[in-house]
């Protein structure tokens, strides 16, 4: 899929002069709602057939500084889609140079308040996602 | 009551170098959040009781800047409590200077998704609201 | 001008399931930099010639709620050019209805700390301003 | 030292009805401008020193949810202070469980623009961590 481009707004920036480093983990969440969307399969959709996903964990390289009106593109990629957990890792570059490298772990919880099986329970999303993933590796 | 008080915190500076204007929002309902507290109303016991309160209207006049570990000094006053709504002020100080006057009004929705009738609906809040205002007044 | 469109984000909602009111004042913010990034005249333009332009006061009314998702459009109008001061209201639709009312005023101060005279510090910008604010009226 | 002490704000939570993930970033940030502070050497020392410091890598295993009016006590050790960069972990409890388990790295930037050594260019900075360190340690 194409990057999805977040523009840094004046709010995301700190007193540094640069975008505030918690806000890449927004950008994150941005990219993944973005990709999720495009692949047909929104938070929106996951959450009318009862899974809710929690962010299980982040991990972000903060490489370079970027500022107000700066155009961040983000590359996204499914790494690991197994058991209850979904692992993504993401590129961001901004003006040619990479600014931010992570990765986000995520589970799916059902209504029963339990964590969902993916491969049992979303057997369509999985689906999905490992043709996406195929698509990317290839 | 005493005023709430409001660390600045970096990730809430600009690159203006001074706290961004949104958030004086957010510390208005910090303000509203630790009064009901004070006052034995938290929003916790509201959503319990079946009432969420939304936020319908906000003013705010910045008046000075502050900055990072600047201390804000948040006075409330209960302005009105009527029908089906609740206007609240704020006077904020910091080093002895006022930085932003400001206002918020709310509703109040019941579990059947109506705005609730304070004086019906809510009669114990509306009391202890109207106890704390004629204490401030006096 | 066409409107600004803001997706809503996960990380803008609250626990009502709704996008919390403090963000609106972040997508005035959007709105408005996208608005004087079209006009030619970017905050970053501004602030190379000199002038930075703190937000003097915010006015929302918070119609209808909006959420996860949600396309926001923002109609942005110059109300006022004047002496020192710029003002701006935005309304907000989402949906077909309006969702959001809402108005900034804004000064701007130069190298020496001192606030400018738009007319007679910045007058391109007044002259662009006021060319979009004729073509917007009539 | 004694944790430092967040009160979950309403505005912190998103629409799964929990402390949205990005915040705890934010809260790292909290514990460790307090944390600087009561050493001593707060950012704003820093800052007035000639020395920015950019955060360069964080990463939060999110273990268990908090919510809206919870207290999250932060428990932050210095992990490593060497060459040119700073090391802290963060543990956060809530009603007496860990709710998340965090890291971040720093360095420090001279009035050159250069990465700055620590103890070279920061002696009393370094012996004040290290003093910190091993009273933890024992």
């Amino acid at each position: 899929m194409t990057p999805y481009i977040h523009r840094v707004q004046y709010y995301e920036t700190d007193r540094m002069g640069i975008t505030h480093h918690s806000n890449y983990v927004r950008i994150m969440e941005e990219a993944r709602t973005d990709f999720l969307d495009r692949l047909g399969w929104s938070y929106k959709r996951l959450e009318e057939m009862g899974a809710i996903s929690p962010v299980t964990s982040v991990e972000c390289r903060f490489i370079g500084p970027t500022t107000y009106s700066d155009e961040i593109a983000v590359h996204l990629r499914i790494e690991q889609i197994g058991g209850a957990r979904l692992v993504i890792s993401y590129r961001m570059e901004s003006g040619g140079r990479t600014v931010c490298e992570a990765r986000s772990e995520h589970c799916f919880i059902g209504k029963s308040g339990r964590p969902m099986r993916l491969q049992r329970d979303l057997p369509d999303f999985v689906a999905a996602l490992e043709r996406e993933k195929e698509r990317e590796d290839s």
